[in-house]
């Protein structure tokens, strides 16, 4: 029979964590404080698993097979009962996730791991006076994680590390890609990588270097391609004909005159801000904005499908 | 009859860019001052133009079309006769492009456009003094460009604008992504982004936060999805319901933290420098070094054929 993972709230991130984890072959309780909205959440999931079922992102599982795992309940004591793992998805509210936790503390199985989906409050700061801290942890998705498979593990400083590495262990057998992070930091990492690109983009556009179509030129035809496949400290590495450190060695000077001349931050607000806005209404009016939003997913899942061929096939 | 680049120098970079000109219907003349290596371009060429015709990379062409327009000659005069853009790919020293183009200046037709390739000395350092400098400018790829299709113009303040226009109306016409920078800035644009993202990758492995294949799997499993196919500034429009002044006013706050936190640069030297680069070797021994760089190259290239067919099939 197939262990159960609990999804604590069934928005958005809830209903697409709730995929991975079936996807992944565990049973999936789902539970949502407003009434109904657990039961509202298996037609959406439906379409989003046919969908990728249909673009072969079911780790070879039909898309029944996946939703008959999926179990709306009335309360959380019923999603907890025989979970190895609690997945919370409430809003960014502080007192909110203190309050979740306390509960699920104290509801869910001892060996139980419970993660939160938070984006931005740390486990430490809702997780230190509970009797189980030491399997609380913060599993944060980039959405949507039954595309972007990165998941960012980020362990209070009284996590056992034997279960984040269990958790880490978990998701890599699902087909996630999860990462752990061994202290907690601002933003984690997707976010402090993508900080400072936003920073410059406004900085270019602010020093009138370049319009806001060829900033984003800039980075959908260039400087990320290699990075959609390999990171940025590999990149260099395969840059140098002797190895990374060759590299850092010859490039650092320019690096640093660069980082010199980010230093100061150009603010996001006024006729800039104005700007770059109504830039993006001459080229996509509010009301293409919506489709936008679909054909990028429809991108997000041909890239997934096209990486994973390439994971397979060219060696 | 097809219209004539000439390529000065067939090194790397002026035999990339010599398969991105003849692909676009040019006949392309191959000069480099150290005897028969313009010749020997041409096998060279033959392999890579093969490669790309098999993945349907040619604009339609094939191998034989492409390479049939191929010229190798012996002196830059006759490089020069009758070319219409003459693309300039010497060694990174200013003297040698201030030479260069004081005689391609003085050889090439009057109407002739004159691009360096030049990655790191702008414009305005090796052209003011020439008669004809209004007609100069930087055209700088990422390597390879036939894959990777940016191109970034850079022309000097004396640049005439039509000139760079009409050079990337060319560009374009050929499959290329040309921008436009309107001023001179360290680094361009692509080194503009990669130079935080690398600080940012040091500073993480230096703080402890993650592992080195940590911080190059949270961008090659994570933030870089979305920015394959779109840049940073559309990201944020899509990722607000009321497009990019929203986006920009929730985040700015917390990007701001970030920012702070970013500031103080940590030296790619000593310790730090020595375990990324032995985690590297551990990973890559360094008699598989070139192996994965050839890996890379055809990931990048099937990167290529995936957006190809996702531009014109995902609406």
């Amino acid at each position: 029979m197939a262990e159960r993972v609990a999804m604590i709230g069934s928005g958005i991130i809830g209903r697409a964590f709730a995929i991975c984890f079936s996807r992944g072959g565990y049973e999936v309780t789902l539970y949502d404080p407003t009434d109904g909205v657990a039961e509202k959440a298996i037609p959406l999931m439906r379409e989003t698993v046919a969908d990728l079922e249909q673009n072969g992102l079911l780790n070879g599982r039909t898309t029944d097979d996946v939703m008959s795992r999926m179990i709306p309940v009335k309360t959380m004591e019923e999603a907890v009962e025989g979970a190895i793992h609690v997945q919370e998805n409430a809003p960014e509210v502080l007192e909110l996730k203190r309050e979740l936790f306390a509960t699920l503390d104290k509801i869910a199985p001892k060996d139980a791991v419970l993660a939160s989906s938070s984006s931005s409050i740390v486990t430490s700061k809702f997780t230190e006076e509970l009797e189980g801290r030491h399997r609380c942890m913060i599993v944060h998705p980039t959405n949507p994680p039954y595309v972007v498979t990165i998941l960012e593990l980020v362990p209070a400083p009284w996590t056992d590390p034997e279960v984040t590495q269990k958790t880490r262990e978990r998701l890599e057998a699902m087909g996630m890609s999860p990462i752990t992070l061994h202290k907690e930091v601002t933003g984690f990492i997707m976010n402090r990588f993508q900080s400072p690109i936003l920073q410059e983009a406004f900085r270019l556009v602010a020093m009138g270097v370049v319009s806001p179509e060829d900033v984003d030129k800039a980075m959908s035809e260039g400087i990320s391609q290699r990075w959609s496949f390999i990171g940025p400290l590999e990149v260099g590495d395969l840059n140098a004909p002797n190895g990374f450190k060759e590299y850092a060695e010859k490039y650092e000077a320019m690096n640093r005159n660069i980082a010199m001349e980010q230093r100061d931050l150009v603010p996001w607000a006024g006729p800039l801000l104005d700007y770059i806005d109504k830039n993006f209404r001459e080229r996509v009016p509010m009301d293409q904005h919506k489709a936008r939003q679909q054909w990028r997913d429809r991108r997000l899942m041909a890239l997934a499908v096209h990486k994973k061929w390439a994971n397979e096939n060219i060696k």
